[in-house]
Order: structure tokens, then sequence, then C-alpha cells
């Protein structure tokens, strides 16, 4: 019937163009190798208007080399570019786009360019597609958002393109294998290059995905994003960290785990070691982890805690510390470690009973966002640990404590925790009536409201006053009241009804301090297992080496 | 104040017993290459008893040299196995069971097996952990289920150890590396081992992740599991296939979806070239694929509606086909298919409009389950696109759709749509009062029921009776209304009230054929694109070679 459709249709055309553009390097390149000085003309004849540009913008590493180099490329040749990235982080990602060179922008991530972002935005120079969690980005890569060209970054190359990306192999997996299986440019910027593969510490991509690779004029820019000084975390932390561990982990028994980054999480961490130890727990609660690699966490590695972490990315000056520590970290036959953004991410989507992190506003409901008036933050990983995966089908102890009936067709749940202060400072309250979230989905007339964290996925909210187990609740009025109860003179806790909160503690559905048998008066810092960056660095045997802005003590 | 915690703790197990485990090859091994005949020895010394084994089942490429002969080891020697497996498929994965060498199972899929795994349930010979959607699997192995061993399929190396795994790259990059990056130990079977890097098509697993190499006594099996023969689609299917497009995805304006196995689903890939293009929707539904790569879809393919296919793992008799089509699929700069079903899982989660798929039962709410009694078959990717991701935050039209308020706190949804026939054959109803999955539950005192998709996440149910919208239910005795107007004479279908049918249908709830403005009468064979393989076969020009088993015309 159709026996002579040998069609006529040019079903590479991907492909001759991928080629047709690295033709336009023969006289420029040396096999794979741009040289340093000749990149931003490499860049004009291999990148073209509209297309779509992964740019690695991670937390840990970036190819800021490329970045800086695209954005000295004539508007005239390159521009409207879409650019695809998990985290902007750098100026000259949004010089980009003052400059014309590119035009629309999705991502995951921004948090010192969160309020240039919202400029930009302003002034039409930037056209949001969406702000993703990170997998969801590195997904859309393979069905909808096909890039054209990916500039990444590794720590070295051989001659022949074979990348070792250091310990912060992050995002890279993901957005190489999207670009380099869809006849799309790979272009590797590198601090060094060597001779051949067996001077390479490892593999982490090999030669056959890369087309480029170029050494970059000085080392990548990375900076140490997850290291939190002790000396600030406050005794109100450390409450808080009590209750946590106390009311949550131990009732619950928490076996694995993510937490988000701030000064909550890392009382927590330094707590695991004093407090956790006096209630007998060790081995019990937390002894497997998705987590950068905190350096808050090291008293409790050390004290035996932790049976295994799995990182996202990595953290500066944790190197040596992890290359040590094999049986806690993954790392590779070289010693360091391979960390892997997606992987990470999947873990602790699907595979920990718990996510605790922080935010900086709450509604009366429990949806939370970090997004404040102008400022597009974008949220990271959070909307997608911070979620209960509808497709786990493996059964723990803390999952299904989350059942609140007898049906076989009830499954448990992921435990998502917000751990917040009941005020940012004393004019922001964190529970407010309305997220500003919303007035910002108004504003820019977004089809979604940029929400962190919805309300139907939290199951505690964890103050200073005390946790709401909202898994509890049986409607949503008692679900508001028992936010309100733990919300202290917010706009939202000055709500509550006295006797509806005395209800709410006796049924165990909000429980404060004294109702978990700890006393405020305990919550001091002599609980934290170490007070200083200097003190986590001693009980690291001197391995860990604290970035020089730390290093004050 | 902890400055001597330089801790005597030995750091440095798990690599020191690789390493342990490495030296005991030393006579036997050259390099990385095991001799063929030495295999059943080497696995004797490499695996301990209790290990965490990964063995790669997967749907497409078996390690089934590597199960052969662990099957032969002693079981005196080897024992007790904790067998990790994304598919459970050949005879002799049991075989181990049996005699003892492996004694519990994590796994997501048994399809031919899913009898024998119950009985040795029954007879205590097997103990299983949980049974998983395939990337909740992969999560748990950077958690709680590190391996110590994988043994893994490719399709060539060469002598350093670099792997080719053939366009069937599938689950191998998400098991090799949550085992070299973990101190476990890495073994590949290939077909063949070349000289050089440069004799390999190209580099899928660079060798400095793998630790043995060994040539396989012949090459590994593979079976057409996703090919649907045209000839056994019935009018039925036609008809509903018609249904889907019109009421479903001409409706939401599906752009991005993934399709089950099944003869429905094939029906709807081949009304598309003709049905589709009859409604004018070419270019406007259907644009991008999460799939195997199904012959059913060529016909598609070729008239042009497909810009882009991701596919899990290949499909026998494709490999021509895909490598002619680098526009719409992702293969490597050798041509052939890259597939991955990790990021496949994660596309087909986060990032497509539309998962459609079929069960063996339905209840009343909507639960299904493809599990009947006695019959362990897991659900592999099901669960996991079958649901409504939580942490997705880019908006399109289909998800949007499913909106039914003007709330700003309110977000889109992933399309789940069920297709099945009201009977699985004259005695055997879809529809049930109770799914045979609970009396499982209850007989194997499972802590969570084997559910495949569970009612709150399904938005559509399509039988040959209509279609009900349940995404637009208001309350769950409505939802149970519209389930049953749909459900023929089945128990469930019995239950329907005439007049309460009317009302669904008439407020658009419920649509039958005649509410879409379809005759059944016009539900022809004639309207499939092909109606033969061998008519698949001409659409392709030639380059697909169906299956020996196919080639019946």
């Amino acid at each position: 019937m159709h026996a002579s459709m040998a069609s006529p249709v040019n079903w590479q055309t991907r492909r001759q163009e991928k080629n047709r553009r690295l033709q336009r390097l023969s006289d420029l390149a040396s096999g794979p190798i741009i040289p340093t000085a000749d990149i931003v003309t490499a860049l004009e004849r291999l990148i073209c208007p509209g297309d779509k540009v992964v740019l690695e913008g991670n937390n840990q590493k970036q190819a800021d080399f490329l970045s800086r180099s695209l954005a000295e490329v004539s508007p005239a040749v390159v521009n409207h570019l879409h650019l695809i990235m998990p985290s902007v982080g750098r100026p000259e990602h949004l010089d980009l786009f003052e400059k014309g060179i590119a035009r629309k922008l999705d991502f995951s991530f921004s948090g010192p360019q969160s309020l240039r972002i919202g400029q930009l935005l302003e002034d039409d120079l930037l056209e949001i597609g969406a702000i993703h969690t990170y997998i969801e980005l590195y997904a859309r890569l393979f069905v909808d958002l096909n890039p054209q060209v990916a500039l990444l970054a590794g720590f070295k190359a051989d001659r022949q393109g074979n990348i070792y990306t250091g310990p912060s192999t992050e995002d890279t997996p993901a957005l190489v294998e999207a670009t380099a299986f869809r006849d799309g440019i790979v272009i590797f910027q590198v601090n060094e290059i060597v001779d051949d593969v067996s001077d390479l510490p490892r593999v982490d991509v090999p030669a056959s995905w890369v087309d480029f690779i170029v050494q970059a004029d000085k080392p990548f820019f990375i900076e140490p994003l997850f290291t939190r000084d002790p000396r600030l975390i406050t005794p109100l932390h450390v409450l808080m960290g009590m209750m946590a561990i106390r009311g949550i982990y131990a009732r619950h028994q928490v076996q694995s785990l993510n937490h988000g980054i701030g000064f909550n999480t890392a009382a927590i961490e330094l707590l695991l070691p004093t407090y956790g130890e006096q209630l007998g727990l060790k081995g019990k609660i937390c002894r497997h982890w998705t987590l950068n690699p905190h350096p808050t966490l090291i008293p409790a590695i050390e004290s035996g805690w932790v049976e295994s972490v799995h990182c996202f990315g990595t953290e500066l000056g944790m190197e040596d510390y992890i290359a040590a520590r094999p049986d806690v970290f993954f790392t590779g036959r070289d010693g360091s470690m391979r960390s892997n953004r997606a992987f990470c991410q999947l873990a602790g989507q699907y595979a920990v009973d718990m996510f605790i992190g922080s935010t900086l506003q709450v509604d009366g409901e429990g949806h939370s966002s970090t997004v404040t008036r102008g400022r597009l933050a974008g949220f990271g990983g959070a909307p997608n640990m911070g979620h209960d995966p509808g497709g786990r089908r493996h059964a723990s102890k803390a999952w299904l404590d989350m059942v609140t009936d007898n049906s076989l067709l009830s499954k448990g749940r992921k435990l998502v925790v917000q751990m917040v202060e009941t005020f940012q400072d004393s004019n922001k309250p964190t529970f407010v009536q309305e997220l500003d979230a919303l007035a910002m989905a108004r504003d820019y007339q977004m089809p979604l409201a940029p929400v962190m964290i919805y309300a139907q996925d939290v199951t505690h909210v964890l103050t200073e006053d005390g946790i709401a187990y909202l898994y509890k609740a049986s409607s949503s009025d008692e679900r508001r009241a028992m936010i309100a109860a733990v919300a202290g003179i917010t706009p939202i806790g000055l709500q509550q009804d006295a006797k509806e909160t005395a209800r709410l503690r006796e049924e165990g559905l909000v429980a404060y301090p004294e109702d978990l048998g700890i006393r405020r008066a305990d919550a001091s810092r002599n609980l934290l297992a170490a007070k200083s960056i200097g003190e986590l660095q001693n009980w690291s045997g001197g391995l860990y080496q604290p970035p020089a802005k730390f290093r004050s003590w």
C-alpha cells in the first residue's frame, strides 16, 4: 500500500547543520582544541541566532570563561539566544540579555541575580520560559527543549576531549547527554589540558560525546555556598533543632533524609553527636543522606552517625576530607568525589524518608515561597524534594507513619517539614495572609504563581513555638488552626483560638517544647558539637580546609 | 576542643574489601579481561555471601551470560545474595533463588516470571524487598541499597574496558554509576572485545568506571517486547483510538506524551496519519514523545507528525530505521541510538503532558493494577509516569486544562489516562469491586498493596463506552458515578443510574462517542495507516527489519 514511501524528506537536518558549523572551525581548531585566544570567534561561528544554548551555571561549577566570552560576541552575529541554565549566578549571565545576545531564559535557581532578573523582565529585555526544579529542567532537554549548543566546565581534558569534571560533576552528565545525543555541539572549558587519557584522574565524560575543548584563561569560579558558620547559630536554632530531633526524627524514625541549607538544619547536624547521642538515637536515625557536603555534618560523620552521603555537588574546602572518607561519600577510583545532581535529586525525591528546609514566607494554609516582591529567586531542588512522589512503591517506617487510616488503599508519604522562625526579622513575619508570590504572578501575568512548596505536600511545620503535625489534620479548618497554633504573633498566629490550641496540643496534633519534654532553658549553644569553623576543622583532623572568608578564628 | 579527633576509625573498609577481592583474580584476569571459561570461578572469588548484587535484567538487554554463570557457582561459596534487578525476565534469574544462591529480591518488573516469583515466595525461597518503579529503584542505589557488585551487559569493549553498550544503553548508566562510585565491583559481559578505543563505535561507559570485562559465550538475549502486530488491532481498538484523539488529545492539545504498550495505544499511533490528519491536527498535537521505538509509530513519523522521540530502550528490528532518522531519535556520533531509561523516565515524569496506558483491573474509585492473584508482575515505569509530579513548575496548555478553579494557588496536572475495554475477556470484567492486589496484600502481609496507579492520579478513564473526565469531578460520589457510566455491564457499570449518567453527559463530565461526533460504524480497520507488519516495513522504506516471529505475511 505504501510501498513507495521512500520519502524525499531530509531526516538529518540537525546533523548536517551541526557538521556545517563544525566545518566553520576547521581553520581555527586543532582537533577538538580551540585556542584560548580564539574562543570569541569560535562562539560566533558555532552559535546562530535563536539557538537554544545550555550554559553551565551550576551551584559549584561555572563555565564562566565561556559565559564571559559569549558576552563578548557581536550581537549583530549572535542574538536572541534561548538560554537554558540550572543556576543563574554570574553577572555576565545577565549582561547577555542587556546586550541582546540572549532573549529567553529557562532556569532553576538564581541566588544573587534574582533582583536583576526582575529588573530585566520589567525592562522587557528578558523573557522567562519557566522557573523549574532542577530535574524538571533536565527532563525537558530530552523532550521540548533540545539544545543546539552546550557550554560546560570541567577540571581537565586530554587532547582527545575526554573530560575529568573534578568532584563537581554536578549537572554536567545530564546537560551533556541531552546535547551530545541530539546532534548538538558540546564545548567544555577546562582548567588544564593533558596529553593522554592516562594523565586524567578519571574520565567523567567520554571524548566521543565532546566536540570542543578550550583551556580557560583562569580556573572556573567556585564559591562555598553550603558552609554555615556555627558561630551564627543561636539558642533559638538550638531549641528548634532539639524539637526536630525529638518530635520528628526520633518519633518517626527517619533513616534517610535531605537537609536544606540554613542555620536551622545546620543546628540539627551539630546536635546529633550531643543531644542525639544523649537520647540514644545513634544508629537509629539519620543514616543515609542526600546532601551537599555540609561542613557542619563533619562531627556527625566523625561520631559514626552517617553511613552514606550522596551529593548534588561539592563544597569548597571539603575535597580532602571527602577523599579521606570513601566509606561515607561517593568517590571515584582516583579518590575524588563524583557528585551528580540528577541522580541526587532522584534519590532525594524517591529514596529518602524526609525533606526538611526553610523558607521566607508561609501562608495560613501552609503554602510557601522564597519569592518576595521583585526577586525571582527560583527554587532549585526544593519543589522536587519537597513533595510526595506519587510513584513511590517501597515502604519505610517513617513513610508508613504518615498513614492515618487502615485502608489497604492508603499509602505512606514522604515527610516534608517546613522549619521556620515565626519572624524573618522584627518587621517581617514569616507567616503571612498572602504570599508575595501571588502578587508577582498577577503583576507578570504568570501562568503559575512561583510557589516553592504547596500546602498539600507539607506534613509538618516547625517553629520556635512548636510542631504542627499537619498530616494528622482531619479538615482544612483544623489544618489552619494547627498552623496558627505555632505561628507566634504573626498575622496568622494572632488568629489562633486559645481553647482550640489547647485541644490540638492535648490530642497530639500540635506539640510545644514542653509537650516534647524539652525545656527552653536547656537550649544552649553549649549543646553544639562545634561552635566555630575552627572546631569543625579540628573535628576533621585538619582535613577540612575552610575557604579564606571563613577563616576568622 | 576536639583537636585530637584524628580518629582510629577505618574509613576505607569498602575500598579495601574491593581491593581484596580484585586481588583474588590476579592469577585469572589479564588486565580487566576475565577469560570466558573462567567466569564461574571469577564470580565465586568476587562475590561474597549476603552481597547486594545488581543484575542487569533490563527489558532489552540481558546480562544473561553472567546470570547463567552466577547460577553455576557453588551455593556453599556464594549464597544469600540480595539481588537488585530492574527486570526479572530470564528463567535462571529464579534458579538463583531455588539454589539458595540468592535470597532477597528488589525489582521493578517481571513479565513472564511473575507466576514463578509468587511460587517461590509461597515456598519461602525468596524474600521481596519491594516492587519499585524503575527510577525509584535506581534512586535507592544511591541511598540505602548500595551494591557490592554489578553484573552488566554491553555490545563491545576495548581491552582497557571502555564500553559500547549498543543502542540499548537503557538502565546501564544508572546501575554502573551507583556501583562504580561506591567502591563496588563492575563487571561487563560483551559480545566482542576490540583492541583499541578507536575501534569502538562510541564510548557509553568509560574504562575508569569498569573493573572487569568478559566476552560472553554468545550475544546477549534480546526480544521484541514493544512490537504490536497491526493485524490484531480490532475495530473496537479503532473506536477507542478515535475517541482518545478527539476527546482527549485534540481537546487538551496534548503536545508531549508517553504511550504504554498495547493494541489500544498502537491503534492511536496508526490513526494519527489518517483520522488525525482528517481532523487537521498534524503539527498541533503529539509532537514530542518519550517512548520505546514502537514500530507502529513509523507511519506517524514518516508523515511528519513526530518531532522527537526519546527512548527508554530500543526495539529489535528498529536499529536501521532509527539510525536513518536522527532528526527524530537521540543518536550518537556513530549513528546508533543512545537510549537511557533513567532520563527517559525523568522526561516521562516531569516533561510530558500525558501518560496513557492500559491495565487489567480498575476499581470503582479508579485505582488500578496489573497484579492478579498469584502473579507478582511489577509495574515497570507506570507508577512513575502515571502520577502527577508535585515538583513540576512549568505550564503547558494541556497541563493548565486540568485546573478547574480560578485560584492563583491552583496548578495544572499531568493527564493520566486509563484506556481499557470494560472486559478482558467474556468472563473477566476490567472494572471490579476490589482489586486482586488487595487480596495479595492481605495474603502476603505486604506493607503496601501492589496498586499500579492510584485513583487520585487518574484524570481520565476511556472505555469503548465513553470517556470519564475525572479531573472535573466535584466529589468522590460524582467520581464513582462517572466511572460507572463508562464501565459497561461490569459489576461497577451495572451500578450506574441512568438519570445520573444522562446528567453527566449533559454537563460534559462524561462523553460517549456520539457526544464527540464519532459514529461507531466509522470505526473500521480501514482507518489504520498500516494493517500489518509488512505495511509498517513498507512505510519505513525497508529500513525496519521485523524479527522472524513477526514475519508472517
